[in-house]
C-alpha cells in the first residue's frame, strides 16, 4: 500500500477494494480461508488494482464494477505467487512464511486453485467478452513465463531476448492487462484503451528487471528473504547475464551451477559479490530506465486529468524503489 | 469414447470436438504440449462433453459453441485430473503414466494451470454471464472438495454426510454444470435447465460411488492403477464407510491407518479383501442405484426427443459399468 500515499484521492477506492479483497476469500474451509488470510496480510503493494483503478479513470466507471476487477486482478497475482513458492521451493515471502511453508505443496496448490476461481467468480459480473479473453490469455501466458523459467535454470547459455520474453510473461502482460481491462471495463477510446496497455507493458518490464535487481542490491531486511535467492535458485536474471559478458565469470557460474548439489549457499556468495560489483546492476538499471521512460513518454498522448498524473508519478517511482 | 458407440448420432460431434480439444492444448512450449496432448491420448469417457451436446439439443445450438463449451469442460475436467494427481502422488491413470510421473510435481502443477487456462480462454467466446457464474463457482466447489478429501484422509470417524458432500463437490457438480451450461447457452427453457442440472447431479453422484466401489473390485487392467489404491491412500469412500459398521474391522482399519508409515501395500490386503466380501459393495451399489433412479425419473418432464433417449441410455449405463 505504499504507493498509495503518492496519491490519496484513489486511496478510498483502494481501502474498499482491500475490504473486497478480504471478503472475496472468505472460505468456509479452515485451511484455504487462513492460507488466503496470511497471504492478503502478508501485504503487497497491490499495483495491479491500483492500475485497474487508474485505467477507470480515463472513461466511464461503475465504481462497484470497477473495484470488483481490481480484487479479481489482485487475486490472480496472488494465486501465482502460492504457485510460483511451490515451485521455486520457497519458504519465505514478504518477510512472512508462505503457504507452503506453514502448510505444504499440496495445499499450496489448491489455494492456488481456488484463489484463481475466487478471481473468476468476480470476473464474471463483467459483461465484456474482450475483458474475459485478455485475462485467460494473460492467464496462458504467465504459465508459460513459469515453465520457461524452470526450463531455462542454470543455463548460462542463454541470451538477453529470451530473458525478455520470460519477463514478459511472467510478469509484464498481467500489469499491462490490468491497465487495459480498467480501460475496457469503462468504455474509454479505443487510442487510450491501447496507450494505457503499452505503458502498462513498459512498467511492467522495468518492475521486474528492478525485482532482479534488488535481488542482489537489497537487504534480507528490504526483500523479505535473503539476498541472492533467484541466483541460488538458478534463476539467470538480467545482472548475471549483463556479468556473464566476462567468460571468466561465466566459466565459474558454470562450475557452481554443474556441482549444485553437492554445494552450500555459502558458494554463490563469490558470485553475487562479483555481480555486485560489477557494472551488471548499472546496466541493468539502464535497460529499466530505458522502460521507464518509455512508459512515461507513451502518456503523452493522454487527457490530461489526476490518473495521468499519477501514472507518471508511478513510472518515476518505480525505478528508485528499494523493495 | 466408449458411450459414444451408444448413440451414433452425437459420434459426429464428438469426433470434431476432439479436434477442438487436441488444437486447443497444442502449445508452443515442447514440455506443455507434450504433456498435455499425452493426457489427452491416454482417453476419457469425454462424459462432460458428452452432456453439453446432449442438453443443448433440448434449445438452439449453435455447433461451433456447443463444441468449444463441451471442449471447455473437458479441459477443466483434465486440468483438476493433474492437480489430482500430484495430491495423491499418483504415478498411472487409465494405464498410462501420469504428467507428475512423467515429469515432476511442478510441471504437473503448471500443466494443470495451463489447461485451466486454455478452458478458459475457450469459454470467452460464451456471452451468458450466467455460464461463466455457474463454472467459476463450479471451480470453487472442485477445490473445496479436494481440500476436504487431503482433511477427511485417514480419518475412520466420518460419517456418510461428509463423504457426500465430498463427492458432490468433488464429481458431481462438474457434472450437472455441464448438462446446465449446455442448457444455458442454447436458449432453453428455466424448467428444462433446472431439470438437466439435477439429472446431472444425480448422475455425477452415482458416477463417483461406482468409482469408488470399482477401486475395490475391478482388476488392475480394468482400472489401469492397482485395485484398492484409493484405501492405500487413505480415501474413506463409500464401501469402506459401511464396512466400518463392523466396529472390530473399523478398529483393525484405524490400526493400520496409524501406522501407514511403517507399513508395506500388503498391510492393505486383508482390509481390501474383507471390504470386497462384505455386503458394502451392495449397499453401496444400492445406493448408487438410488440415484440412478433419480437421475432417470428425473427426466420425465423432459421433452421426448433423441437426446432425452441417450440421456435415460446413460442412466443405465453408468450403474453397470466396469470402467
Amino acid at each position: 500500500m505504499k504507493l498509495a500515499k503518492t496519491f490519496a484521492y484513489i486511496k478510498k477506492d483502494l481501502i474498499e477494494m482491500e475490504s473486497v479483497l478480504e471478503d472475496t476469500i472468505k472460505s468456509e474451509n479452515d485451511t484455504l480461508h487462513h492460507a488466503s488470510l496470511q497471504l492478503l496480510k502478508a501485504g503487497g503493494k497491490r499495483l495491479r488494482p491500483i492500475f485497474v483503478l487508474l485505467a477507470s479513470m480515463f472513461g466511464e466507471t461503475d465504481k462497484q464494477q470497477i473495484k470488483k476487477v481490481a480484487s479479481a486482478l489482485e487475486l490472480i497475482h496472488m494465486a501465482s505467487l502460492v504457485h510460483d513458492d511451490v515451485i521455486d521451493d520457497s519458504n519465505v515471502r514478504r518477510g512472512a512464511p508462505t503457504v507452503k511453508a506453514n502448510w505444504d505443496n499440496q495445499i499450496a496448490m489448491l489455494t492456488g486453485d481456488y484463489i484463481f476461481a475466487k478471481a473468476l467468480d468476480q470476473f464474471t459480473d463483467i459483461d465484456e467478452p474482450r475483458a474475459h479473453q485478455l485475462l485467460a490469455k494473460t492467464m496462458m501466458e504467465l504459465t508459460l513465463g513459469e515453465i520457461e523459467q524452470i526450463k531455462d535454470k542454470y543455463n548460462v547459455d542463454q541470451h538477453l531476448r529470451l530473458y525478455l520474453r520470460r519477463i514478459r510473461r511472467k510478469t509484464a502482460l498481467l500489469i499491462s492487462s490490468s491497465c487495459q481491462i480498467g480501460a475496457i471495463v469503462s468504455n474509454t477510446t479505443a487510442d487510450v484503451e491501447r496507450t494505457l496497455f503499452k505503458y502498462g507493458y513498459y512498467i511492467g518490464m522495468s518492475y521486474q528487471i528492478i525485482d532482479d535487481i534488488l535481488d542482489f542490491t537489497g537487504t534480507e531486511k528490504e526483500l523479505g528473504k535473503p539476498a541472492g535467492s533467484d541466483l541460488i535458485q538458478g534463476n539467470v536474471t538480467l545482472p548475471v547475464l549483463y556479468a556473464m559478458e566476462d567468460v571468466e565469470f561465466k566459466q565459474q557460474l558454470k562450475i557452481v551451477f554443474e556441482q549444485r548439489d553437492s554445494l552450500s549457499k555459502q558458494s554463490y556468495y563469490p558470485i553475487i559479490e562479483y555481480i555486485k560489483q560489477s557494472n551488471a546492476i548499472d546496466r541493468a538499471r539502464d535497460l529499466s530506465d530505458a522502460y521507464l521512460k518509455k512508459a512515461y513518454n507513451s502518456l503523452g498522448n493522454l487527457p490530461d486529468n489526476k490518473a495521468k498524473k499519477a501514472l507518471e508519478e508511478i513510472a518515476n517511482y518505480i525505478g528508485k524503489r528499494k523493495i
